[in-house]
């Protein structure tokens, strides 16, 4: 007979989900009511106002998709891609990869623009690519690559897809609470995120929003969109604003309470307040990592604070160090993927991760393990080399 | 500034979500982990193993979608209906006309087969289209109609398909814990679920289950699925048993959390009991209600017995009621939905809402109200009916 399922109680420094942290989970656990409710659709008013603040958009369309990120980005090319479209794809990573699966899917042509994986996208290939098609409908980019922590310059790809007349698809799964994105000001079109890594949330929703020139896209395509379920002219049905809400889809209510919780907290914090606090954190924790001589996968000035990439240690089994982190720690660090597997961890520093004891124990834990593994590592300084980045305020 | 959401408590007594057990609200609120740790994965087969339980069936593709219950019907035509495929759909409410939209945004041919709302299936009319279709690949029906109440004969649809060498579609959202389901025994190829119904859990999941038959058409196809996220080929690699969990998507870890519990009570209750327990509770309202004079839309023989969809009594304004019995009483019955609007209303006795407390709860508050406005009904007698039941045990 199965029994009821007791979690451990982990430290979550992987790529996410990140540590929820208590209120989140406390709000989660509320009383459920109907997705109907007066009530409820209040809530869901206040959801879209907090998400145009945490995306830094007026965008009327900002609302959470009620599945989890990777229904967030099919919500963005199944209904910006229409069969035939080209879509320029710049891809560093393997969240590129599977935005060219979504353009193929939706019947469109994917051009894809490779940079290397640890590497921010390379304007001046986009812009090549941008002047060899000039029949491409969509620039389709990550902002904040889970796969390396490498971050992108969404201004810089919005100012070449707007010469040249394209919207802009931005990943920003990552980045959303955790590092400066600012859609309006940037210009981006389609923007589609998670909620289980810079907002402490728990996993299963993806915020999105979608400019009024995305909209115009939306309304008048000459094709259905193939998803039901994903098709933004059924959903802004029930998300729109002061309107009979129609009933499309039952929402995840209580996912909602949580995510309204954890926006309330961003919005306490203050957005450029928890920017700070992510680069504060991830400076102490790469002084650390670097006294220890583990080193960072992507160049400094294209780094993300909320995910470190770093290089396992000559001869270290990644398996075997992620494994003792997880018995002996109760501590998750995130694998690599794709090309990267087996030779980088993803230390992730986000939402209620992204704080001092999370930094101190994580170095802790892994100078223990890879001291007793006696990797190539300097023991004894990691700590003291946190601390002084903590001290300095 | 927003605050925190504090829900009201409310009593659920529509077409769901239904009244969420406290176990299971806890449950969910337990500390999130990664969706690769070992300690989730041991979970996830556990909560394949309660789910082929609860849809009495070995097939070893038996998950829970990570999306509400729309995804779940969308997982089923996106992965099995391939485009040119001609699809053979009963509709007998709201939701057969969905299934219709997803055979269609899937290149399919939808063929209808229209029978009354509030009624069941008719094989009749069924094995007619299956003789002038027989390029036909699919049979497509409701199992429990939630927009009516109506309950179809599974086994007949299947027995019928099967002559014709259709595969066989079910929708079992409302039925799934609640009134009985065999898929092995009656045949289908793929059924989709949701949580927030007889199993008294969130909403946000849909339990699907997959035939062999189902999956060797879904391998062979020569077409990708439409979907990424929805795309079974992927999805079965994270899912599958024993074998190295392939990252797909981040899972909804929590809501995860909480299914498991919610069917693990499902086992401690059993089954049988389970779908005995719905059916007395609906005989105490039916006594309740038909003393009032409130008349049901189901002919008894093809009921639900945990969705009642009743007819408004003349004169009496819809919204007006189930306004006051939200406002006065914290007690949410549902609306008609499509043809029905405005005419029934739909009382849900699913999951944790099926117990004594609610069902003479709902029909005195529903007395009160209907009394106030003075609706032709029989005062006065509900209450004794519905105890009666409960008294001869």
């Amino acid at each position: 007979m199965v029994q009821s399922f007791n979690p451990p109680v982990r430290t979550l420094m992987g790529p996410g989900p990140s540590d929820v942290h208590p209120r989140i989970l406390e709000a989660l656990s509320r009383p459920t009511i109907g997705h109907l409710d007066p009530m409820f659709v209040g809530m869901m008013d206040e959801v879209k106002k907090l998400l145009q603040y945490a995306f830094q958009t007026d965008n009327e369309l900002t609302i959470p998709v009620s599945a989890p990120g990777s229904a967030g980005m099919e919500t963005c090319f199944a209904n910006l891609v229409e069969p035939g479209d080209k879509v320029i794809v710049c891809q560093n990573g393997v969240f590129g990869g599977r935005m060219k699966e979504n353009v193929e899917r939706a019947g469109g042509t994917a051009v894809m623009v490779q940079d290397p994986w640890g590497r921010a996208v390379d304007l001046a290939k986009l812009e090549q690519a941008l002047d060899q098609n000039p029949d491409a409908k969509i620039v389709a980019f990550v902002h904040a690559e889970t796969s390396t922590g490498a971050q992108s310059d969404a201004k810089g790809v919005w100012e070449l897809a707007h010469k040249h007349d394209c919207l802009v698809i931005a990943d920003c799964v990552t980045s959303l609470g955790g590092t400066p994105i600012r859609v309006d000001e940037w210009g981006l079109d389609a923007v589609y995120s998670g909620t289980q890594k810079c907002l402490s949330c728990v996993p299963g929703l993806s915020p999105v929003t979608f400019s009024e020139r995305a909209i115009d896209k939306i309304k008048n395509r000459k094709t259905k969109v193939q998803s039901w379920f994903l098709d933004l002219n059924l959903v802004m049905g029930y998300w729109g604003e002061g309107a009979k809400r129609a009933y499309h889809h039952t929402a995840p209510v209580n996912a909602l309470y949580a995510l309204h919780e954890s926006l309330v907290m961003l919005r306490e914090e203050g957005l450029e307040n928890a920017w700070k606090r992510h680069a504060h954190h991830h400076q102490a924790l790469k002084a650390g990592l670097e006294a220890m001589g583990i080193g960072f996968v992507v160049p400094e000035a294209e780094r993300l604070p909320q995910l470190n990439a770093v290089s396992i240690p000559e001869g270290v089994d990644d398996a075997v160090v992620r494994g003792r982190l997880l018995n002996e720690f109760n501590l998750e660090i995130g694998a690599g993927l794709g090309d990267l597997a087996g030779k980088v961890w993803r230390i992730g520093l986000m939402g209620h991760s992204a704080r001092a004891e999370n930094v101190i124990f994580c170095l802790s834990a892994l100078e223990a393990v890879l001291g007793d593994l006696k990797a190539p590592i300097r023991t004894g300084v990691a700590l003291a080399a946190a601390q002084s980045v903590y001290s300095a305020g």
